[in-house]
């Protein structure tokens, strides 16, 4: 369907009503903040066959994955209910008064984390509903407190409205303040910047290109006053194969590797594309394998046509650079609007050489890197962006020899995986997911897990205030029995 | 003494040398950390007499003054130390394995706070020592794991040195790493330029004015990779004197601020610099009072030359505005390197209509702005800016009717007080240092107490790691028995 945009009159109009919404939705309990979570999931899973046959359109994602994503999606939106009905998220500290201390008595000071505002969060085409209007930002945002405004992403409009509507039930369900969730429209740079630049918008969401991304960082930064955006950009997530484990363990290695690269036509942030590993007889049985996986994978419709147009472009010009060479491919080359599985390899002098080569390229694709010895790897690795992820494949005994590799990684990537892949995004309170520029704006935050939450508070502090006046949190009595650090001690006292 | 600006040979050099400080220094164990930055209170009692002379010589703080911040200098050193030592800070988070999961397993997934590199410190102007050398932003980034760089304040650059030589003894006496820390000159705006646009520099912490504050703070987004930049700018501290208690407690409150407003020649980023109040004869009482305190304070001659012209320059352009008319003033006017207290008043619409009045007078003024009524109260707290602190003077009683104010002023400040001045900053984990924009650039973090560390680290996730491999802070047998939320629980187990 075709959805007109937002006019700067709406956006206007949008944020006005999000900061009305704002001053009663911020001193909501955790308790009535979870009800109104938990009615959104029930609510998103109550639009039945509708919703994921509108995505299955939408996006020409299959029906299993479109299932799945649901499930992660109200999943994640009960998650952040448990965790504000719980309520210890809020970091309460307390230091009491010593009204009798030298030279200057010590107040009572009191402090816990409170929502930053309105919150501005962008779709992103690639999950049409876990990253996009009940998405992860969504869900944290208005467990923090912060009404949100949703840009739906124009290549599932439709599938954003229904999940629009079903948060808006949810509103009126569980009475919240009206407009504490708002979902425009917009094809146009315009609407977005609109919407970036308002003085009542506090942060900012987005998953997409890095181009897309900074841009917004970009104006948030130019504001009169600046405000934060939290972008998920552009990651190629090294995988590091040690040698010896590769020589016996090449094969499943290479079916794992396969799956992961392949798997949803390469369209994941957390898509493998870039394997490094020492040229050897290993590696050499590795890329063997890694072929005849790669025969097999059959071509899948990807997202969107400009997706599709966007992966061949990109990959006829890595293809094009100099020490490319092709290890093995889709049987199929496919239609136009299809990914093709593919795997290339270059010496890792030519690498270094040539920046595109450490660029993103989205779909199912992956480049490796071969290193001539050791020193060559260190060098790919120490010359290496920000990421996501990183994986280190090798059996325990060698990798502890690799301690070194380790120490740097750390510094490149927001999570690092031993013997596995970065796919398959696990949504736990340990989850990190975020990751030195430019994988991510701000590495000190995850997208993914509960403390996405952190993203859209600021703390404030109470000096001297009657127990009448502060938050339940930082009552004396501690009334919602949540777990807080009073006088240098942590408890539920 | 003269001290010749760093080249950008030294800078450059200095960065490299604190990013291979940091590659070792990020892996010290929270105790030898604790070891170090104890040695550095050391240290610095240890310069004794020296240390106070200069730096009453270099600023014209009196002797009391000086003593008291070396003591909250060691303190937050001390204070750091003791929480790198219990190491609970880190925010352990595990969730562990469960192979047998369907459809998928779920992997083992522990995440830690990690530092995040070198981080550049601008002393402060008006704090010799806390807010300087071995501020709270050098010791909260060291206690990161962070090596820091000091750009010396060009106007206590022997009290400066003086420090850094303290830190270089406890570097030497507690086997740091070489250039963990390190301290440069530079007058000119080139050096400060060089040291944030650095690659390797990963955070910038500063003290100052809101124009010194943003420039760094643009050049470090508009970075090829952009870095946070925690800048504490501008604050005029609004106190909302409420107007049945005034008519009560008229004397009280005219002496606790007029001592607030003149304590160290109002040099203080928390000095109330704006008195919002309804105009009654409670108010005229108060002005009466306050007149009369104001006279009996002696002008003190200002940090340096430069201050004191510009707090001339700033009072004279305030007082020439539509509206003001001078309410109390020091009995002497003083010399030209001295700042005579005064406060002023303006009546509500002509403060609303003019944004010069809403900014920052550095030194021992304050405005007064005399509201009709209850609604022009609102408004002039509704149109301020972000701040430091906000306070509110009334009886409980009194204050309770005001629940609606307080809900806006959080929106306003990062700490909020009742019945109480802002300045005297207690060094508590429930202390918030910082505000909304323009108080700060990033009104998520607090430049004071144990919360700072929390600015120079970022999460990393370990997925299926052995548990040889990960840090203490995450091993299955929690070595170092820290607080730790595993499994969706808070514990030591």
């Amino acid at each position: 369907m075709e959805h007109k945009d937002a006019t700067s009159q709406e956006v206007n109009a949008a944020l006005y009503e999000a900061q009305v919404a704002f001053l009663s939705y911020k001193n909501l309990g955790g308790k009535k903040k979870a009800e109104f979570l938990n009615a959104i999931a029930d609510e998103i899973e109550a639009l039945g066959q509708e919703l994921i046959s509108t995505a299955m359109r939408e996006t020409n994602l299959p029906e299993a994955r479109i299932i799945s994503e649901r499930g992660r999606t109200t999943g994640h939106c009960r998650m952040f209910a448990t965790l504000v009905e719980e309520g210890s998220w809020v970091e309460a500290r307390i230091d009491t008064a010593l009204p009798d201390r030298m030279p200057a008595p010590k107040p009572d000071l009191r402090k816990m984390l409170f929502p930053i505002g309105p919150v501005v969060v962008f779709g992103a085409a690639n999950f049409p509903l876990a990253y996009s209007t009940a998405g992860g930002d969504t869900a944290s945002a208005l467990a923090a407190g912060c009404p949100v405004i949703v840009k739906a992403h124009p290549a599932h409009s439709d599938t954003s409205d229904l999940v629009a509507r079903a948060i808006q039930k949810a509103i009126e369900k569980t009475g919240m303040p009206n407009n504490v969730f708002q979902h425009l429209h917009g094809q146009r740079f315009e609407v977005g910047q609109a919407l970036v630049t308002h003085p009542h918008t506090k942060a900012v969401g987005f998953t997409g290109s890095l181009a897309g991304g900074k841009a917004l960082f970009d104006m948030a930064n130019q504001r009169h006053e600046p405000i934060p955006v939290f972008a998920e950009m552009s990651s190629i997530n090294p995988a590091i194969l040690l040698p010896e484990s590769l020589g016996k363990d090449f094969e499943k290695t290479a079916i794992l590797l396969a799956s992961s690269i392949t798997q949803g036509v390469g369209q994941f942030c957390t898509n493998p594309g870039l394997i490094i590993a020492l040229e050897n007889e290993g590696l050499r049985s590795f890329m063997g394998k890694l072929s005849e996986e790669f025969k097999k994978v059959m071509p899948g419709i990807m997202l969107h046509q400009g997706i599709a147009d966007n992966y061949h472009r990109r990959l006829s010009e890595t293809l094009a650079q100099q020490g490319i060479k092709i290890e093995g491919e889709s049987a199929q080359k496919g239609e136009s609007n299809q990914g093709r599985a593919l795997v290339a390899s270059v010496p890792a002098q030519a690498f270094l050489k040539n920046p595109l080569l450490a660029e993103e390229v989205f779909g199912p694709f992956s480049l490796i890197v071969k290193c001539k010895d050791l020193a060559e790897l260190h060098s790919v690795i120490n010359n290496g962006k920000g990421q996501l992820t990183s994986s280190v494949i090798g059996r325990n005994e060698e990798i502890t020899k690799y301690k070194n590799l380790l120490n740097v990684l750390i510094e490149k990537a927001g999570r690092l995986i031993i013997n596995g892949v970065p796919t398959g995004v696990e949504v736990v309170p340990s989850q990190n997911h975020g990751g030195p520029y430019p994988a991510t704006t701000d590495s000190r935050f995850t997208a993914v897990g509960t403390d996405a939450i952190k993203r859209f508070v600021r703390p404030v502090a109470f000096q001297n205030f009657p127990d009448s006046l502060v938050p339940d949190e930082l009552k004396e009595s501690n009334p919602l029995t949540i777990w807080r650090y009073k006088n240098n001690e942590w408890g539920k006292g």
